[in-house]
């Protein structure tokens, strides 16, 4: 029987793309979402629209496995969105996969974001008081309600109505049967860039789908500002009181593709910086530098290069993992990581280490992994961590567990340490970490899970919803 | 490459089963839904309640296809409701599939219904105006959205408030987590039975739902009935204006299975009553009756009875017929309805034959069935139809063509024989349909089919909506 | 979880069709076989031939299940085989399913066959010790050792001397890339019929495949014979020893369609002749005739005729049954066959009933229909049966139980009415079975199933091997 | 539409693993070939044994996608043999999935093998000469036939003879219900060890297999050695002529997994060494070594530490390419690479690149990827190959292009640098490689592919024969 564990790690929540006035506006979304499927294995869809109608397909697990020569025949026309997500299994979450795609008074719109509203509850439940049904547990489609209530002149001003009431988190695309609308929240948090391709616009969470099909990076969106796409071009609002801008800086740490360009800032270079101020932070008396693959190569190659100790390879990682995996009745040592992860011996043996990994949650795996490589016959293992302990749960997009289930939020650096089994322990400094993104005075990025210190009102309800129940999952590896 | 192809029959839209309060309550209703799979076989759905919470599963296809142990353990509780449904083709058309659930400000509620709206796109163009969206295009969702807007002390209430709003057809299964509800519009177009099974209540749309579990037949709820099934047991309301009764005398005629007691009429006898006064009204010189199966069987004995002429199956039924079928690049003739039919010459040739049928809709496939049985030898073809000409469609939950595809709308009989290329054709006549319903009154049935007079307010947009789109469906030989 | 079950009937092995020289060769196979399906349900296979390469298809299921466009891309050229098995569960059988395509020293070679050898596990003991290495359980495996092994002067040489190693019954497709071969055994024990379509052959089981592609029936092929299809045309040979002819009468009894033209008799017209002869071997005083459907449809029809006793359809049968059931957890009383047959209470109450079937085999079906019937209210059930009773197993193709399970070897007749309950019982004379199959002489069939003298020797080894291992099937209610 | 495409590289044939007498055998074999799947990933299977009976499942794909607990209730036993393949689509090939599972005249034998012979075809010829038919392709369809041939006193003996008529690369497991043998040929040309779990025998192809199950590595099966399990323990025979070894050292240029230890040396230490020599031999003036990932990461980080250029990622690889893929109609530069990866500008830009890769096979994929790093930017390209260039196929197990579609035998080092695109171009030299996998004096490896040399008879025939038909292969791109 396949059992059931959520896997140790954050996890974002989505990523979106759209395209406005291409021929082959369905096919490219889907690029586009293949290149962003880092940001949501689950479940992905794309809504499509032929200029009066629009039409869509969604489904459960990778782009390339729901997208077919089919599909493509039914996602007629010049503009389309997409979305990829990562949710629960089986036909209930089908209904909360996106873009969403409803009929109101004024026709068909479409909507897809990637964020997370702490206030969404409250909203949800005045909705519900005035009559709304909800047939999902999503976000979006409080949108869509909000949108189909509110007195505005046009479908923008609604949807820049909607989003107004919402507190917190959102890069959205939105689209009616003849415009395209992307809108990124006051304070910016997730990415949202634009990008060209022979002269038609593209949207998207991630500048890698841009690459991948071939356009040029134009620009972000800004904090608070709404693109509208249509007959007309290209047209930038500004409809919202600003806000002190506060991006996620764990796009930088961890979610991001390391050849995105994400605020600005390429994340290859970020992310050695965070390996290299690492190394300056909590600098190691060590032989090796090995990373917890995949997620720590980056910072451990920055770590190598500003300490001059050697890197290698001492985790290989299996990348044939299934989406869950049958557990043998045989009990084995550290099975669940090792169906992941497999020390190299010839080169741990002996050697003093340093493990550096992007984040340790609730220090379970890095327990592990420690006890693995120590088994390898490292002399020492000294782990490093390329950001702050993470103290607090996101209320922004970023799937994180409780804060009881936070080690760092229940114990000292020492008693990680301990837990872990590791014989040193470091973590980044939020200064360096701010410096590693390039901004050493603190102006824009998101440090709550670092601090516990939020930018919007968080009520009790607030917390992310839409987890993985746990009965349904089995040993999720990936 | 399939070909696209909508059958060239009456298709009816659905069929509900609810239990309240049996330990077995998701398998009942998954057994209850077998039996009532002639009823629509595109897609199923159960819904269940363990008290405090309601969970689903959906699915295309048939009810044994759908759902399997794992399904049952997703649907715990001692009360469920379950519906099948025609519909359209990939997972577009899943999100119509019910009974819906939804989240509204008193919790969670399901529903599903057979039945059609007259005057459904009216009330959602209101609903849409006061900032409805909706999510598929069922009448059902209408529902909904009308009962989480109405002022009401309770929920009852509110069901009875949302569906007296609607004009027309509906039996409706409704639930809460606590409750079942059992509803019958005034009319009581659509069939609906109370029955009991070892003291837990069992509501279906035909009877031989409760002879498959093992249930008694309690009686019909009554046309205007509002039956609520709580902790406090079952408990009947009559909370509607009284209109006259306008049962579907369609379902005696060809939906209902033979095997069930429909309007208090045991279908197995008014069908065979049917062939029998088919074979007065239009008397045949004939060697032998024949059947198209399924549908003209019981009709077919009857008029063989009551005439003395031998009754055989000179055509033969594959019932290996897939959903849909890939047509052959070589040319065969009569291949859409061989594929379906095979006549069994030494049955046939030589023979002045009567073939039985319960319908004539477009005529084309009348005219196959006519062809192909003449090549086989038949020395005369006489053609009886156990029912008048379909001269206008249903607005009542019937999928009919549009008034102009209908044959008899456009053709005399005379014409119709001419085009069928029958040597006679021959009609049941409205009052000996109405006689062998037991109902020679006329009190009770409605037959607007056969008159074109509709007991309710018919505008230009109420026809039937949810079609199946031409452009997706196989040739389908259901 | 689905319980095991073994169908409480008699199973045809397979059914064959193969076409030469035709630009639709595989599609037209693909009919052919689903014109077949009915002797088969469980596996399907076709194998086409361009002239120099054969290519094959095989899969688990329906044949409208297994071939879509994608499979005739794999499966070029005019000439093509086929066949439609029934089989066990799961990927282990699928290397049952045939044709078998292999490489010898000549080249490729395909093979197909209804039928079953007595003597096979003696010659593929025989074989093993020569060398051979089995992949399958399959009698038809064996035959292509035997080729690959004669000393012959052309493969049909071969295939004569393989075929004439073996016992028993055989009706053959043999292919390789030039050429296509039918035969049919010295006895006859298995139909086998050759058409033409606008001047290309055909070969099929039974005619009924001619029937949905427009072929026309040419004529038997006859027992001994083997018919060589090539760039010459069509060659017969008569090879082997002749014997005397031992048609297998079950096929007109049960398992051929009633459109098919079986041993050169309509079967239509048999089976209406099996239910005139039962009237007049087993009269009974009764108020209406009921089938069990489907099988016993056509003797009841013969039943009423013959006895002037009205006929009428009593058991509802439900024909959306799939391949396996969930069984509920809530006991319900004659669930196994309530799932396939309902009773029609208004046609049965109070009734003197004479239940018609074409066998029973266990007793025990027989015994939940007569209690059902019973219970439904009948005054009296009188079973009959349109064929002797069968005492002894088929080793010529025909899946039956052992010997012990078969009720009529273990009781005598009165014994089994009290086991199943009817207040009569009545079986067809072999005298009347051989007249109503046209062979009033007993020159043409085998009925060793009802006598247990068997035309061939034979040995302990000798029963049908490939049985339904009972683990791995569900309540299979074809 | 998925357009046709054979990967621009080399590729295993297949892994083994096995296990003797323990609880979880089956499970344990499932776990071993999720170790092994990098060495094929088209099919796997697992035959075990309970001592009396085997069973077996094989399926198409990943082996995390073909085994679930319903498989390993049909795999019952404490003796389990696995394989995994690479292989072509489809059901057509499901034939070719090993293990093999055949009767025999001694009962059942399952034989499982990596490594190709080069005679088979002369060897398959003479066996069907003498009456053998084959189902398959494969070379371990030959072996069974032999041994089902041969004269000998017990199955090792005729396992001894069988392979003893084969020349060329196999290491084998072979069971029958009560032994496991595995074997390697005298060359040794594929890696083959033993481990130990809690007193159970293990076998597999790579020790990365006895990690994931806590095994522990015991030594590897000799050239040339036969070990037989039983209840008697472990036997070891020589029963073969003396060869000289030829271990195929491509096992570490790339295919073995880096934590595996492959003839005796563990695969990351001479991986990197392999870059380190290559930096010796091929220096660059560069700055910044990038590895064309994941192939020729580990000899980068041996260049870089050898040479003290920085290591980076400076192309990005997409880990969730699907099987195949659809190609976008609009062209996109480079659409192929792309997909998989995806060069990091801000690394790139104005740098001197050196790119490391394992190989060079046609050169139209290195020519991509150096024009993609190019178009990043980068100032020089310059390509360094961790092996000398392969001028010649290999028939001993290695799936590659014939000679003709070889870049390096086609045109010269300088001709091939200009064909990539590259500033220059350098490969690691013959002696180099020796030294580097721990053998300077020549002594132990094939090196056939890069001298043309062959250590055993090769005849026109006798080139590797299951090749992935192009025609239904779709951009394959793992």
């Amino acid at each position: 029987m396949a059992t059931s564990n959520r896997p140790d790690r954050f996890r974002e929540e989505c990523g979106v793309f759209g395209i406005y006035d291409h021929e082959h506006a369905a096919r490219l979304t889907f690029l586009g979402l293949y290149a962003l499927q880092h940001r949501g294995q689950e479940s992905a869809g794309i809504v499509s629209s032929d200029g009066r109608q629009m039409s869509y397909v969604r489904g459960m697990g990778y782009v390339s496995d729901i997208f077919d020569e089919e599909c493509f025949a039914r996602l007629p026309g010049r503009m389309a969105i997409g979305h990829v997500r990562y949710s629960t299994a089986g036909e209930v979450s089908l209904r909360e996969a996106q873009p969403f795609l409803v009929d109101y008074h004024s026709g068909q719109m479409a909507l897809c974001h990637n964020g997370n509203f702490p206030n969404a509850q409250a909203v949800r439940s005045e909705l519900e008081k005035e009559g709304s049904i909800f047939q999902s547990t999503s976000d979006t489609e409080i949108v869509l309600h909000l949108m189909a209530r509110v007195q505005a002149t046009d479908v923008v001003e609604a949807l820049v109505q909607a989003v107004g009431r919402m507190e917190g988190a959102y890069s959205i695309l939105f689209a009616t049967p003849e415009i395209m609308v992307a809108a990124r929240d006051p304070r910016g948090f997730r990415p949202l860039s634009i990008g060209v391709l022979n002269g038609s616009y593209v949207v998207a969470s991630e500048s890698c789908a841009f690459d991948l099909i071939g356009a040029c990076f134009l620009r972000d969106i800004l904090p608070g500002e709404v693109v509208v796409f249509s007959a007309d071009g290209m047209k930038s609002l500004r409809p919202f009181a600003p806000q002190p801008i506060k991006q996620c800086i764990f796009e930088h740490v961890y979610f991001s593709r390391p050849d995105s360009v994400v605020f600005g800032q390429p994340v290859s270079l970020s992310r050695q910086m965070l390996g290299r101020f690492l190394a300056r932070n909590a600098p190691a008396d060590a032989d090796v530098i090995v990373p917890v693959p995949d997620s720590g190569v980056a910072a451990a190659i920055g770590y190598s290069l500003e300490s001059g100790i050697p890197f290698c390879f001492g985790l290989v990682r299996n990348h044939y993992v299934g989406r869950t995996f049958i557990e043998p009745k045989a009990s084995i040592r550290h099975f669940r990581v090792k169906v992941k992860l497999n020390p190299v011996r010839q080169l741990l043996e002996g050697k003093r280490v340093v493990l550096v990994d992007d984040s340790i949650v609730r220090g379970t795996t890095s327990q592990e992994i420690v006890q693995m490589v120590r088994a390898a016959g490292a002399a020492e293992v000294l782990f490093r961590v390329s950001c702050p302990p993470t103290i607090s749960p996101c209320y922004y997009g970023v799937d994180t567990p409780n804060r009881e289930e936070l080690i760092a939020y229940r114990l000292s650096i020492d008693q990680i340490r301990d837990f872990i089994g590791a014989d040193s322990l470091g973590y980044l400094s939020r200064d360096a970490l701010l410096e590693a993104c390039a901004d050493p005075g603190d102006q824009h990025f998101c440090t709550s899970c670092y601090t516990g210190e939020y930018p919007t009102p968080i009520g009790p309800e607030s917390r992310f919803r839409c987890r993985v129940p746990t009965e349904m999952a089995g040993i999720n590896l990936k």
